[in-house]
This record gives C-alpha cells, sequence and structure tokens, in this order.
C-alpha cells in the first residue's frame, strides 16, 4: 500500500509503498477512507512532541473494514468504522469507573499490543513504528478492535474522519466535560477544528452567549456558521475585556482550544466567579500555567480534558446520528480534501490557518 | 458589651468597653454563646489580609437572639442561631443559580449594609469598623437577617459555634463541591479545623481511603478520630509518594485544606488520571500555583472553593442534624475553650499547631 512515512521531525512526510500485516488476534484491518489532519499530527512532524521514526503518523480516520483478526466480534468486513484515539478496554479501572477516555489500554507505545510492528517499508523492508494504535496516514491501517467503533453505515464514511478526534474532544468537552446547561454563558478560545465543535457544542446544549475568539476572520466567520453568537478577533480587541462586556460579569465556562497557556489565561480572566476553564488543546510538554490562588476561593475552576470525556461506543455514534439529524455540522469542518500525495501541502494550509480541517481522502 | 478590639496588625487585641446599636431595618441583635477563632482571623491580625482598624474581628459564631429591627421574618428573639460568613440573599445571579456561597451581598465592605457602623468604643466615642457583617469577638453582634441561619434549639448553641465556618467549609468542599461518592480515594493535606471536617465529610459519604497529611502527630491522632484510615507525617515522609503508595494509582480527590501553593502542588500531584484536587484553604494575596498543562490533559481539575459551595439553610440546620443524630463530630473540634479575655493566648495555642479550635465561650 502507500504510506506517508515520517523520517524524523521537520522533514516533509514521504509518499512510500509499505507492506502491511494482516490482523492478528484482537486486531481490525481498516481501508481508511478519510483521515483528517490534527495540529497534534503537527506536533509529532514538528518534533515538539517526540515519536521515533520510521513511523506511519494520523490518528483521526474513519474507513471501511477489509479484514478481521481471530477473537474480533464487534465488527465484521464491510462495517463502517472510526478510529477513537483513546481505545475503550471496558475492563481497566477507568473504563470501569465511567472514565473510558483514561483507558488504560491507551499507550503511548510505538507497536501494537503485543509489542511488534504491522508495517514495513517495501524498499529495505525496515520496519515502520505505528503512532497511537492508529497510523492512519496510508491507504490500509490496522488497528486493536477496541480502538475502533462500529457506526451505521448509511452516513458518508470519508465525512466522518473528523468525529473520532475533533468532533469528539470539541463537543464532548463541551457535553461530558464541563456539562454546559442551556442559557449559560460560553468563550472559546480558538476556531480551529476542535474549537469549531465546542462552539457546535455550545450551541447543541442551548448555551448564550457563545462567543468565539480567534485572530483570523475567516475563522471567526466559520465560528459565527457553527453557532457562535459573538465574534471576537483577539488581534485587535482585548479577549478578556469583550468577554467580560458581552456576559456582564465573565463567561459561566471557557474553553481553550489551543493548547497555550497564554490562552488558557485569557480563558480563566474570563470566567465570572464559580466559572470553569476548560483546557481542551495538547500543551507543549512542560508548560506551566500560574493560576491566582486567590481566584480558586471565587470558586473558579481548572478543567482538565482528555478525549472530550468520551464514552467513544456511545458518543461516537451518537455524533454520526446527530449529523445525519443536521443538529451537528461534519461537512463545513473539512475545508479541502487532498489526496495523499498532497499531504505535506495540507499541512502547510494548516500552518497557514486556511481550513479549519483539512482532510486526505482515498 | 465587652468586645476584643483590633488596633492594628501585629498588635495584641484589647479587650475594651463597646456601645452596640440596636439592629437597624432588616438586623438582628444577636448574644453570642461561642466564637471559634479561624485562621483567617489570625491572617488579618497578622496584616497578611488588610481590615481597617480599630475593628472588631471574628466570624464563626453561633448565639441567641436578643433583638430583631424592622422587618426581620426569618428569626425572632430566643431563636438559636448560626452565623454565615457569606450571607444568602436568595434573589442575586448566584444565588438564583444555585450558587448561594458566591452570594452578591457578601461584601467586603467595614460598615452594615447601609454604610454605617453600629459600634462604637466607650472611652472616646469612636466608630469601630465591622468584619465580614459579623464582628463575633463580643458578647453580642448585629448581623443582617441573611447573614444568620435559624437552627434547632435542642443543641447546645456554645457548640455550635464552628458549623458556620470550619464544618460548613470541610464537610461542603466533599459534600457540594467535590461531590465525593462511596468509595473513592481522598487525601486531606492539613488536618485543623477545615481539615478534620474534610476528613469527617469524607468519611461521612464513605470514601475509602481517607488519607490525613500533617506535620503535627497530635492533628494526625484528631484525624484519625474523624475517619481518616491512614495518617502521614509529611515531615518524616514525603506525602505525594506515600498517597501513590497507599492508593496504588494516585487519589481520586485532594484537598488542600491549608491554602499554601507548596501544598496544593502536593495535593494536585497526589492525584490519580482524572482526579479533583481542590483548594479549601485561602492563600495569601497574589500567591499563584504553577500547574503543568500537560497534567490536565490526564483530566486533572484543580477546583476552586468558595465556602463548601455551601447553601446555608440547607447545610447548617443538616450538619446540626448530623452533629445530634452523632454523625459527624463537633464537640471534638473544640480542643480548648477560652474566656473573651484570653483571646490572645487562645491565638498563641492556634499558632502553636496545639488545638483544632480555640473557642471563647461567654
Amino acid at each position: 500500500m502507500k504510506a506517508a512515512v515520517f523520517h524524523g521531525p521537520n522533514q516533509p512526510l514521504a509518499i512510500e509503498e509499505v507492506d502491511i500485516e494482516p490482523p492478528k488476534k484482537g486486531e481490525v484491518l481498516v481501508k481508511i477512507a478519510g483521515t483528517g489532519l490534527c495540529r497534534s499530527d503537527l506536533h509529532f512532524i514538528e518534533g515538539i512532541f517526540p515519536w521515533p521514526a520510521p513511523s506511519i503518523l494520523g490518528h483521526e480516520a474513519a474507513g471501511v473494514v477489509e479484514q478481521t483478526g481471530d477473537g474480533v466480534t464487534s465488527v465484521q468486513p464491510g462495517d463502517h468504522v472510526v478510529f477513537a484515539v483513546t481505545p475503550s478496554c471496558g475492563v481497566c479501572r477507568y473504563c470501569a469507573a465511567g472514565k473510558p477516555y483514561l483507558c488504560s489500554a491507551a499507550s503511548g507505545s510505538h507497536m501494537m499490543k503485543d509489542g511488534t510492528s504491522r508495517l514495513k517499508l517495501r524498499r529495505d523492508g525496515r520496519l515502520l513504528f505505528h503512532f497511537l494504535g492508529i497510523s492512519s496516514f496510508a491507504e490500509y491501517a490496522v488497528a486493536s478492535e477496541i480502538s475502533i467503533v462500529k457506526v451505521r453505515d448509511d452516513a458518508p464514511i470519508e465525512k466522518l474522519s473528523t468525529v473520532g478526534c475533533a468532533v469528539v474532544t470539541g463537543v464532548g468537552a463541551v457535553l461530558n466535560t464541563a456539562r454546559v446547561t442551556p442559557g449559560k454563558s460560553v468563550a472559546v478560545f480558538g476556531c480551529g477544528g476542535v474549537g469549531l465543535n465546542v462552539v457546535q457544542g455550545a450551541s447543541l446544549v442551548g448555551a448564550w452567549p457563545i462567543i468565539a475568539v480567534d485572530t483570523v476572520n475567516n475563522k471567526l466567520a466559520l465560528a459565527e456558521q457553527f453557532g457562535a453568537t459573538h465574534l471576537v478577533n483577539s488581534a485587535r480587541e482585548h479577549p478578556v475585556l469583550k468577554v467580560h462586556e458581552i456576559t456582564g460579569s465573565g463567561a459561566d465556562f471557557a474553553f481553550d482550544a489551543v493548547g497555550d497557556v497564554d490562552v488558557l489565561g485569557q480563558a480563566f480572566d474570563s470566567l465570572d466567579r464559580g466559572g470553569t476553564a476548560v483546557m481542551v488543546g495538547l500543551s507543549p510538554l512542560g508548560a506551566k500555567y500560574a493560576v491566582d490562588t486567590m481566584s480558586l476561593f471565587n470558586d473558579k475552576n481548572l478543567r482538565g480534558c482528555a478525549y472530550g470525556s468520551a464514552s467513544i461506543h456511545h458518543d461516537i455514534p451518537m455524533l454520526v446520528d446527530l449529523y445525519l439529524a443536521k443538529r451537528i455540522k461534519l461537512d463545513e469542518l473539512i475545508s479541502r480534501t487532498y489526496p495523499l500525495e498532497a499531504i505535506n501541502e495540507a499541512f502547510d494550509s494548516m500552518k497557514k490557518g486556511e481550513v479549519a480541517r483539512a482532510v486526505i481522502t482515498f
């Protein structure tokens, strides 16, 4: 198969022929229909987070089951599936406590669970490392059964790639993590793929006002389309002051969908007493945010968020239902599609802030 | 009446004759039965937090209604009442949103609501400033009706002084703020008046294990009496390592009942993924805690806490019921009682860590 191979930080991904082994016990081979480019992938490509090379990155994807390994019971060939960045084993202490988004089976391992790789370069037979158990920048991917979620097959599968990462994270941060309720005020900092989903999650639950903050006007225009009621260009206006002005007393909820400590500070400072700031974005290793502890005495909260606090087998099919019911948008998230060969160009357009999501289709 | 007058930072309180005016509209005159010494009072005496002098401090108190002003409907002379540090007006945006612990009527004002004082020094007629609308280091106090809560009169009123501050804050932090559920692991940093109440709150809701951390052995012994299942002397053992060792994977909940950024850091670091640290104590102005934002991505939470997230007219009578039902301890909180004349000596024993609570009785 063809795949985009990561050969080390700050090098373009190389389109190469790769051999992929059939799925072993508990594993599934999926033909990728679409795979989104997430900023986290970029962090790995840029070396902000380390990942061994050569490897195949990519973790936001959907496709069709091609083949199943022994013992796989939840899917069969032909099923439409979405990859979950965090698997759900169902039996670890986190899954069992209702926190499957912290599933112990999620590992930062570079291999499949049995410690081996299913991927090698055809040209020299060298092993390739896996990525988060997914490695979707390729025509096919082998994943553990617990990392894939079956979805209804009347939804266009190539449009569902974003559901397993940006959508479940952003909408989940509102529904599950923060549990925003109708009429509460929400400020969303950063209107990329995740931030737009925070906005549409807030819209779905009847929050008001929904204040979108970004430095790029076309992202703000998108945010309006996704349900934002107020737009703040933080390159031109002080976002904290604007949020206080719009809400009167500060926001009930503020989301950092950028993953930057300064943005997190703006989110936290935008809160009303008793408000909750949610860090949705992934921040660089070692980043620290200095919380004013007196503000905690005002019942302010700084809420972490792992993968939208999602229960994948509940939330991912639900999001597909909501999409088909036209209660959430997926098509509009995909600003542009690219063939696999143009993946570096697709990352460039992300870096330039030109796209909500760029998606590779096959 | 006699009162302990604050004449400025780092001076002993002076026992002096003070004139107190009758209650005006919406106000109540209460004969103080007992008033606890809270570390927050000490912060003001030591000038860590500023308060104008001369004034009468004291905010943790219970007593009997002596006289009511016009329009007062919730209490009448002879009623037993507990003072609430944060009033509940019932109609502001916070009270109406179910967050009466953030009531807008709570002011840091040095005067009664109408901008005047009911207190003056007899010797020279000088006005005295009020303190948090309570000023209980005196034989009598005038407070707004919304700052006092009627309680059943079959409980010994002089034992109820701690209910309105240490007890409602500590137990409330567990029940209301963190909403700890049975079987969850809890670590409590600091076993003073508030910390012991966090411990007994955790015991009440069936948490396990309940790990008490302090540097003073007799406070740890008290914590055991209040329901702690494990004791860690942090002067001799590394509390973070011990909490991880006892729980296996970190605590589900950790409470900083000291109000110190280093202690808050220990609490946060003691957490399991998905865990919640609650800052219960009041920290010095300007203190900042540098949160590792990557830990937020592990769904860790830093939860502020205002006054135990209490609804005073629900929680304070409930705590008195639980006390009489022997489900929570109040008597054991009161390590020593002192007459008003010995108030400086009582503060000294607090500073030495000799007491859970020292209470002035009349």
